[in-house]
């Protein structure tokens, strides 16, 4: 058993959040514009400690890159944080103003979820990002990296000390857990008393363990099994394009297309076409669609249920919008769904009837994604239903307080 | 083992949400004002089994009267399915709307959550209450009432699923769990792939087997540790009706007062009138109260942790805002936190200091309600800070799905 207490690390980020709450926009910004210029004064103590991070890591797989950090990339991640100081202040609105037959005044105030607990890989990245977004959202970030960052994230989240100290807030408001063992990891899902919201950013195996651990209320960033559906009506040589960007673009995201839905009234001229154009991409076809691309390997369910996150992609031919409404309710993860349709009344039918986080029209689905749509950055990409859906920004990391105010009412 | 599936139930009753998804608003009132004429058409039918419900209950407590139904209550059910049939419709309205940059059309959709899963306890009502709130908000409701009120559940489903067919939507949006057990009720939190979010209405007991069980996201309606704080300045008269409306009005519910605070400058004064004007009621005194009434019982700490629901009053003496804010933090459960005050500061700092669902001022904390607070009832009052706090309508049955829309647009 570790001895390390982040019980009472979380009480400490918990007192640290109750002031935070009500610190001023300025103040919040002034901390995001402090770590912004910080990052590139201390570049070089980044750049060593992330090099040690680097070559402690044994795996030569993507994870590598994904930690690797480099003038350009902490550039960036700076970048990221003045955005986020520009979007406007999300706390304070008091919305949904009333007052009752009574006269009791009633309205709802934005204000901050308190401590927003992140688990995640090894992007040295999402530290800086996830506490910029917290702090301009009044929250405190209780950060759970991964240890193949601990180095590296060390020193990040020590520029949120000095950045914090400068304006008088509690260092704690931003707090790295730096035991990064299975226990601890455990026992954080667990902090009930300190932590309002946990967002878990990894794989399937992550999201099983907060099912089974977590009683801290969390939002799931879970599977993007994303379709194009290719309409009777839609222009083809988009569809095209869209298919193409959503799958080739960046197939490792969770906004990238795997499965491909395509009309059967269209599905000859198309899917030559798509299968000359995706020459790298390799098709798993269903029956109808194995028709017409007679040398693809054939489809197993399972190909339908799962993320490739690779250069493949799932082909069927649909008899009608119907069908393929039926089939992303079925197989879908709720993530982002796409159709390409010349016909207004088919795609307002998608837009209503298909049930995920983001749902788009005569786009790639690779838009669903904060920045793209205006958030300024993002805590994650929800795919349940509670709280938010598709991606958290600032806004997101608020909630709505009553208040109500009356002149000695009783009932 | 049961052989009773609750997963195939939950699937049907799935199904049946996505067409419900898409009913007209004057579909989904008809089904509620087709209910509330049942209801009184069936009343001797309802009443039967009610009164098979009540002889087999073995409890002579206030949960045999929570059971009961009589010919006013079952008008009152009509009535509050008449109220919420009257509300707007909380669906299709779009949100934040924007055009991006490179022309993409960007905004939010306001939809049903899908299924909505309620596990309560012997209130019979509850099953109308819900069954019209989820239906009004195109959820279906996946209803595990408890086994005590099991005959009168399903006569009063019997009528949902008629109202239902009468319009063509299938009798599965509302759907009762009719086998009790325990095995199933854990069965039912798990239901991950067909219920989207789950409010449980009990005790602690329900709450933490669902901290334990659940993996459906949920909404905790939990313990309501209420305080009214009396400021210096308050205008004791006015603070003796609070004090007393939100302490002996209805002693058993959530949003009723559990603890006193009281500023030093008004307590010589206060507590006395207090004491004369509560003479029912048992005060549980802090060393500094205790000073002042002194034939009271002294508090222990459990006294101020803890919800009496009872004629109790724990009593503090704070010697400031600060001091009284700092108890709230460290007591309170977040649901109702009053302060009574002339000082306009005074009420603006506990406003935005007060962490809790509601924060009132100069009023009952018995105001904290679904009903009273304008939503035309509640599923459920949230003590957790995600997706909705406070009360609970109709519109915290919704989420937001983006909606994007482009040309051709890819990244």
């Amino acid at each position: 058993m570790s001895g390390y207490n982040v019980a009472s690390q979380g009480r400490a980020v918990a007192a640290a959040s109750r002031l935070l709450a009500t610190a001023s926009h300025e103040v919040r910004n002034a901390v995001l514009l402090y770590v912004a210029d910080a990052l590139s004064v201390a570049e070089s103590e980044i750049l060593s400690a992330n090099q040690l991070d680097v070559e402690a890591f044994d795996d030569d797989g993507p994870g590598r890159d994904r930690l690797l950090l480099t003038a350009a990339r902490i550039a960036s991640m700076a970048e990221a944080l003045r955005t986020v100081a520009a979007l406007p202040d999300p706390l304070g609105e008091e919305v949904e103003h009333s007052v009752r037959p009574n006269g009791l005044e009633v309205s709802k105030r934005r204000v901050p979820l308190g401590v927003v607990g992140v688990i995640y890989e090894n992007r040295p990245n999402v530290t800086c990002d996830v506490a910029g977004l917290c702090i301009k959202s009044g929250n405190a970030a209780f950060l759970r990296g991964s240890s193949s960052a601990l180095r590296t994230n060390q020193v990040l989240v020590s520029l949120w000390h000095r950045a914090l100290r400068s304006v008088g807030l509690p260092p704690d408001s931003v707090a790295l857990v730096t035991d990064t063992s299975h226990e601890v990891a455990e026992a954080f899902m667990r902090l009930d008393e300190s932590i309002d919201c946990l967002i878990p950013r990894g794989g399937p195996s992550l999201i099983a363990a907060m099912k089974r651990t977590a009683t801290v209320p969390y939002v799931i960033d879970g599977d993007g099994n994303c379709h194009v559906y290719v309409d009777a009506s839609a222009d083809l040589e988009m569809a095209l394009a869209i298919v193409e960007n959503a799958k080739v673009s960046r197939p490792g995201v969770c906004n990238a297309a795997e499965t491909l839905l395509v009309h059967a009234a269209v599905a000859d001229e198309f899917l030559p076409a798509l299968a000359a154009l995706l020459g790298t991409v390799e098709l798993r076809v269903d029956e109808r669609a194995g028709r017409i691309l007679t040398s693809a390997r054939r489809a197993e369910t399972a190909d339908f249920e799962n993320e490739f996150l690779d250069l493949v992609l799932a082909v069927a031919v649909v008899e009608s919008l119907d069908e393929a409404i039926e089939h992303v309710a079925r197989y879908g993860s709720g993530h982002s769904e796409a159709i390409v349709t010349s016909d207004a009344l088919a795609a307002d039918a998608w837009v209503r009837r298909v049930d995920a986080a983001a749902v788009v029209v005569n786009a790639s689905t690779r838009f669903v994604d904060g920045g793209e749509l205006g958030l300024g950055g993002e805590v994650g990409i929800s795919t349940q239903k509670l709280h938010a859906r598709g991606p958290m920004g600032v806004r997101e990391l608020t909630c709505l307080k009553w208040v109500v105010r009356g002149k000695g009412h009783i009932r």
